[in-house]
């Protein structure tokens, strides 16, 4: 490694647990993404979308909807709208505002959307299958402690 | 917590685990990509590229250099047009094979890179700021057997 390579490497450290944070992150979203593909024939934000309703049995109104997606990339309005055609998720007006409706999961949606948990879940417990329980917690803990700190940061910065 | 929405629950930590891998690492990215534009008129996609140029005195071929972005939903070929229009990268010819070329930071490119580059370190140590250098050392080798658990699975997989 050449000196002006190394001028702005003074903190590998911090840079190295970067790299590798994203690596691992990027791994383990490819496989997801793959698996739900070929056993499901879906994809990860309709996936992240159907997550995100299960946990509200009265449905999300689009905006908040859309604030609690983890996976980026994918068209709210857009997905919503296919679900709806293949009658997993159904709109469902809100009382005393015209304009503005709920997203909730169908019976059907809700089935549908166990089943692929169910599965994904074994995909995630393999994914850290590498990992002593205490190593799980204490990868849990540290990662707490870094996102802690983001969140602080993010909300004193303008 | 129902009974139904335990059934899919059975290992909440790795799921917990995952959860909270995918948001550190969003909300490290997001951080960085915004000071990239404040700062520097950036993208993340472009600062990526010119990164992995960066470690590659003699250029790269295109093939090669898209295999080694760390980000995706760049546009590769785009992004190199633009560096090239802007004078930070140049295609220089590849001897022995008429149609193909490397791509290399020019030395404005370079030097602009390296001003960059000081910054982003003081972004990413400042994300890994709340652990301790005991802890940063932890997470990165209990992340490097997440990683290499995952390459191995990558490799046996169909």
């Amino acid at each position: 490694m050449d000196i002006e390579a190394r001028a702005h490497s003074e903190h590998p450290e911090a840079l190295r647990l970067w790299l590798r944070l994203l690596t691992c992150t990027q791994l383990v979203e490819k496989d997801v993404r793959s698996r739900l593909r070929e056993r499901f024939d879906t994809t990860l934000p309709r996936f992240d979308l159907m997550a995100q309703l299960e946990r509200s049995e009265d449905g999300l109104k689009m905006n908040e909807l859309s604030r609690r997606m983890m996976v980026t990339g994918g068209n709210v309005t857009g997905i919503t709208d296919q679900l709806v055609a293949e009658g997993l998720v159904e709109r469902i007006d809100v009382e005393g505002d015209r304009r503005a409706y709920r997203v909730r999961l169908t019976a059907k949606g809700r089935r549908l959307f166990n089943d692929m948990a169910r599965e994904h879940e074994t995909w995630i417990l393999d994914a850290f299958s590498a990992l002593t329980e205490r190593e799980v917690a204490t990868l849990h803990r540290l990662l707490g402690k870094v996102k802690d700190h983001a969140r602080g940061s993010a909300e004193v910065s303008p």
